[in-house]
């Protein structure tokens, strides 16, 4: 398989900690991808010209970030990140939504502080994808209780903990342990965990 | 089940769709609700603030899109809209993901243009969104031929036929049949569909 990656992007984050949970990262070859490169062929891959982008042994396209989990997750017949059973599988992907969501919504704020040019920016929309990060801190913050740490995490963890990481890297005063200590605690558990700790992304 | 809704939302429609082909649609209480106006509770429910938003029986808030129709999905026992055989799954999926990704990025390209104030519109991000518009429906133009308009559709038809609806009903002159004759044809087929023709958006 190839993964068309970036080295900072919090989307292939939750692909590269996936296949090392399930042992499968020597099976992928990664190319270095910069999906904002005026002269990136990376649309012919991915219509969206998003990373990540996985190519199967087949010669398949797969995308978005969470299709390529659980293509992973299939490939294997252990214990799996998107569970089986009804009411944790959708509970599970409830939660990598409200993961998911709150790194899209920084993804959005962060092209409309840093990217936008300055005399076109626009209060009331970095307003509102800052109130969806925080609301969906607190979702995570109200379920870090019940979130693994440990052989016992889904992907919404590693949506979650992928989204944060990328949260302290490109906004490290957004500040959001004060409000979500339970969060917060949880994420310094799954920050030590070998998937997570060998992924943590690093400023430029 | 409860739903919120609005009566134009492509991701609304693609679960009523849904619903109406698992025969589910009379289980689901419709809530009308404005994600855009400043009173809305939507957050309570959905921490991204966006609809649809599903509550289950048993109270819990399942979002998004993808997740409420998979959970749809995973009520009945009959042929599956999200595939079960690995190949023909992470096809549909993907393409969904196109479909997606195609309407992600026109609610972006209407943000920019409609709702942000003129004088601070970026060309450069509206034609980053026009240009994702057309490679996702040059996708699914090439994949046309192998799309299903019958009892053989899956959630990528459902995606594609909701997200072109809601381009037609937005942005009736972006001309899309010229360039993908192919999935023009199969968008006339799937329009006449019940769950479709019963569905299809109109302006207010």
């Amino acid at each position: 398989m190839k993964l068309r990656y970036s080295p900072t992007s919090p989307y292939v984050r939750k692909v590269s900690v996936t296949a090392i949970e399930l042992g499968l990262a020597d099976k992928i070859e990664r190319i270095a991808t910069d999906p904002w490169s005026a002269d990136t062929d990376l649309r012919k891959s991915n219509p969206m010209s998003k990373i990540p982008c996985l190519t199967t042994d087949a010669g398949d396209p797969i995308y978005d970030s969470p299709v390529i989990c659980e293509y992973l997750d299939s490939l294997h017949t252990g214990k799996k990140l998107f569970p089986v059973e009804r009411d944790a599988r959708f509970k599970a992907l409830t939660l990598a939504a409200a993961g998911d969501g709150m790194t899209d919504a920084g993804i959005l704020l962060l092209v409309e502080t840093v990217r936008r040019p300055k005399e076109l920016k626009w209060d009331w929309w970095a307003d509102r994808q800052t109130e969806t990060m925080k609301t969906c801190m607190a979702v995570a913050d109200a379920a870090a209780d019940s979130m693994g740490t440990d052989g016992d995490i889904t992907i919404a963890e590693i949506a979650i903990g992928c989204g944060l990481g990328w949260v302290d890297l490109r906004m490290p005063d957004f500040g959001w342990r004060k409000d979500c200590p339970a969060l917060a605690d949880w994420f310094e558990k799954i920050s030590d965990r070998p998937s997570f700790a060998t992924t943590m992304p690093k400023a430029a």
